[in-house]
């Protein structure tokens, strides 16, 4: 059976987590590996259902989440990618420190590029007061200190950064290299 | 996708939960179902490690499960097959109304039967005061009221429990009936 891991996309709304995570999945499918992908959506809807964006409640979220891929590394040996605001530093090593095989990537993109694309208009209702708790703008992100990968998003393409957690995870010894 | 559903076997160790939620894996697979057992070696050792045998320890090692087979329900559409002690009866109902698809299945089989058998050696050095925290010598167990399913494995062969256990999810339009 292959080795799990976790693969943990953090940052801030509209940053890409979701498409360069997917796209990480299919190149990680592509080379034979069992992917699970945790999606934002299914999570928020269904198993963290009356969870609101408190501090606590975020924590409560994330830790769920986190059982869930510390399961998939450990018990099936499956490569676990979870692409979630997660803006608090503490539990972001509380997982880190239980599942052991885990690997922060860091999606990085400057919030004023995000206020200026706001591809869902969220940003623009948040800072009109319209949206609570928005990330980034009336809600705190602790950026993290030590990632395995920090992505530009503002500078580099999905593909780019994609084949970046990728030779992150070769190097790590996570995934093999693929013969030339 | 097919629907999924949480099965929860719960039951004093040597009951028979094991054998049983096998069995009944091994014949819901058989009918074409995704199924994923969660092991209680693996989860001990792994997801709960650290874990001891206090009520809030247990639970949590209850919750933990939880999510995954709510997971495992909810956005796999997996039938989530799941053995455990689980001795405290407000934590599975707290499991059951947050799944919301979940069938109980009581494993009961007399304590002074399982004294007898006492396969693993377990109950004497529980009852000789060297294990401390066993369930149903010096730990509680509390049987569940209304379990969907209520096997006497001390009266019936595991092919029975299991094949009762099939037929209360065909019942419950579960599992699709085996055409004649």
């Amino acid at each position: 059976m292959q080795e799990g891991f976790t693969l943990w996309f953090t940052g801030l709304s509209g940053a890409g987590k979701t498409t360069v995570s997917e796209m990480t999945a299919r190149a990680l499918r592509e080379r034979g590996l069992a992917v699970e992908v945790l999606d934002g959506d299914v999570v928020r809807t269904n198993i963290c259902k009356g969870l609101g964006f408190s501090k606590e409640d975020r924590d409560e979220n994330i830790r769920r989440v986190g059982y869930i891929c510390h399961w998939l590394t450990e018990a099936k040996g499956v490569a676990a990618i979870a692409a979630f605001i997660s803006p608090y530093s503490e539990i972001r090593a509380e997982l880190r420190a239980r599942i052991g095989r885990f690997v922060e990537v860091f999606v990085d993109c400057p919030l004023e590029v995000l206020i200026e694309r706001d591809a869902k208009g969220l940003y623009k209702k948040a800072l009109a007061g319209k949206i609570q708790n928005f990330t980034g703008v009336n809600d705190p992100y602790e950026p993290p200190l030590k990632p395995e990968v920090h992505l530009h998003t503002d500078r580099e393409s999905p593909e780019e950064s994609a084949m970046r957690v990728l030779a992150k995870l070769e190097r790590l010894g996570f995934v093999p290299r693929r013969a030339a």
